[in-house]
């Protein structure tokens, strides 16, 4: 579509990615209920204040049993109780004796075995093992997962399902987390259709309100969308009120070079300083980030300037927007790309481009295949696209080659 | 640890999702607000009721101009008005003339080309073209990306980020959608600790319901979580009150053959019919699902009765837990499973096995490298795991060898 190229000057998406990780200063941390922290970020590391398992239980459904001799099979054991799973029950085995045992059961002093109950004829209140076993077989022994202040979870730990279940197994209860940003989201524009009718105004509907409003859905946070139109005032006044109370401003439309591009004069004019503006990449050249200071140096605000194309403003998300609110609960590990085999040629653009694709697995490789309509006012091609593959700038490339990108089907 | 093989006549992972993901009826469907479906599946086809962009319009900030002749290199025009996207000014272009125009702004009637403003060249209300440029070069046109009455979408479209902002653009505000279950989890067990001092007493933390909470919240769906006693009546009277009003019961425990095994019966009892019990899989070898159909055949209640080890709770969910909301939700793609290469060997078992490791990328290839302690009663791995892989059973495999698997790493 457009002609225009790469201009001088332009900073590339590995260095506007390096500053966004790296630049804004961590949010402060805060204590919560484990089960509040899913999807957060480890403040501090964690060590175990238990053994786990916390004593030696049973593996299986069974038996334990004292024997002092080794040779086991066809001899008799008493029957002498039953422990259960949580069961509290105390017991001593002597030689010869044995318990009935559930899974998770804690094992009895004494025990030198465990028979799992499919190797066990039971006579009355006898049973008789009807394989050899081997010592310790079927035990779980205390602390053969974890010590007692062993490290569980380092700083920077993300709280998934697998690690929030890890942790409440340890009986971890409370955690030290980052706080996470709170987010105002500008639309700037007179465009936005408010129905059928605007279309015929030379108005559009707004997708990068809901779209921006679902990604932080997702991200785990609820954002308001301020709509204001394109007055240097307006904007202005927004910015003013908005720096002192939110820690990131995302703004989408007006960072360009047009007329009607105020966002950059007045975030200059409310205190933010550039930090980079305009990257050497399709789409979303114009992106702008800016930092604000609080007098008191207590508080920073991000102002993350988003260009208007709808196609700008998701792959902008997608890749710089997570690093961005990432880096402010101060986790700044590197963007990690997946690395795939183009099925088919592309041709050379003087940018480097995110191009939405569909990846898919063969033979341990990942294939990608591209899809039409990729310019940066279409979004359609989202509904069959899983993944951004970023084609590198001023060269073709032919079936084969191995190109960088991340997944997108959340 | 448990010496435990395959017995004769276990499922294969691969029929039990097959049931899963064919056996249950699809819920009732609802219309939502766009905004509200986020990751909803849709129940029917959306078709365009706009063409889009719904008017032609400029790709640049720049001037439309009109010029009957081809040549345009050095020629003057007479700068007649502006037009900003989203503007409602209808102006004609007579030949000679141009407006200046914005990036989305509506191209006016006559238009011959576009020129973007880096090659023109401002004399007073007059402009000069500094280059030839081709017709109709940067102006994207009326339903280029999608025409009016055209498909955007199809039942069964997961409505993801990048699908609810397309929908948006075509101005879609609601969308008829798969009701989503209604989920209880029952915790069967007497060996929950509630502080350190029960650990003495045999007890352990819970895991499974903190991991069952969190498993649902990234899904989706609110959840109670119930904690019931290993005792058949409790069993019988909670699944003959649930019944009738879940989707789903998801219980952890009490699957097996062990004497305080009273999920099975107790699901009988209540009217639930087996669909399957056994997979020939580690961990969740127990696994069952059973359907209750209420006499009126018009409400069914699915219940998936996990083993009570929290690495068998996190794999059956992660595995089997998504298909079945899946299914219900009508949505029913099969797993697509990653292929992968494996980095080192493993030894052979007798099941199938679902384990916990590490992918990585390199030179688009998915590598996989294990980790240690899958024993079903441990899970701090997941702190480093991001998927589930399956290694076939009855064979030791090489490294280099491909085998498949899921990401876990949300």
């Amino acid at each position: 579509m457009s002609g225009c190229g790469a201009e001088k000057g332009l900073m590339s998406i590995d260095e506007a990615l390096e500053l966004i990780r790296t630049q804004p200063k961590a949010l402060k941390t805060e204590v919560l209920a484990l089960a509040q922290g899913l999807n957060r970020y480890l403040a501090t590391a964690i060590y175990s204040e238990v053994n786990l398992p916390s004593f030696s239980q049973s593996a299986v459904d069974g038996y334990a049993i004292k024997r002092s001799l080794t040779q086991l099979q066809d001899v008799c054991f008493e029957v002498i109780g039953e422990i259960k799973a949580g069961s509290e029950l105390d017991y001593q085995l002597a030689d010869g004796q044995a318990i009935r045992i559930f899974t998770g059961g804690k094992i009895p002093e004494g025990t030198t075995h465990v028979a799992r109950q499919e190797i066990v004829q039971v006579e009355s209140d006898k049973i008789r093992l009807l394989e050899q076993i081997k010592p310790h077989a079927d035990i779980r022994f205390t602390g053969e997962e974890v010590q007692q202040g062993q490290q569980l979870a380092d700083v920077g730990q993300s709280i998934n399902i697998g690690a929030l279940a890890a942790l409440s197994m340890a009986g971890v209860q409370r955690i030290e987390v980052f706080q996470q940003p709170k987010v105002a989201v500008v639309i700037t524009g007179d465009e936005v259709a408010e129905s059928p009718e605007d279309l015929q105004a030379g108005k559009v509907f707004d997708a990068n309100g809901p779209l921006l409003k679902a990604w932080f859905k997702d991200y785990g946070i609820d954002v308001e969308i301020l709509h204001i139109v394109d007055e240097a005032a307006q904007v202005t006044a927004c910015f003013e009120l908005l720096k002192y109370t939110y820690d990131v401003i995302i703004t989408t439309g007006g960072v360009s070079v047009g007329d009607y591009d105020f966002v950059r004069p007045c975030a200059f004019e409310t205190g933010f300083e550039q930090v980079f503006w305009k990257v050497k990449q399709k789409p979303g050249k114009p992106l702008f980030f800016a930092a604000y200071q609080s007098p008191e140096q207590d508080h920073h605000c991000y102002l993350l300037g988003l260009p208007g194309n709808p196609a700008a403003v998701y792959v902008s998300m997608q890749i710089y927007g997570k690093v961005l609110l990432d880096a402010l609960q101060n986790q700044r590990q590197a963007v990690q790309w997946f690395s795939a085999i183009l099925t088919h040629e592309l041709k050379s653009d003087a940018r480097e481009r995110f191009l939405r694709m569909h990846a898919y697995f063969e033979q341990g490789q990942l294939k990608l295949q591209s899809l039409a309509k990729q310019q940066s006012h279409m979004l359609s091609n989202l509904m069959q696209a899983n993944c951004l593959v970023r084609i590198p700038a001023n060269i073709p490339l032919n079936a084969g080659q191995e190109v960088s990108g991340i997944f997108i089907n959340n």
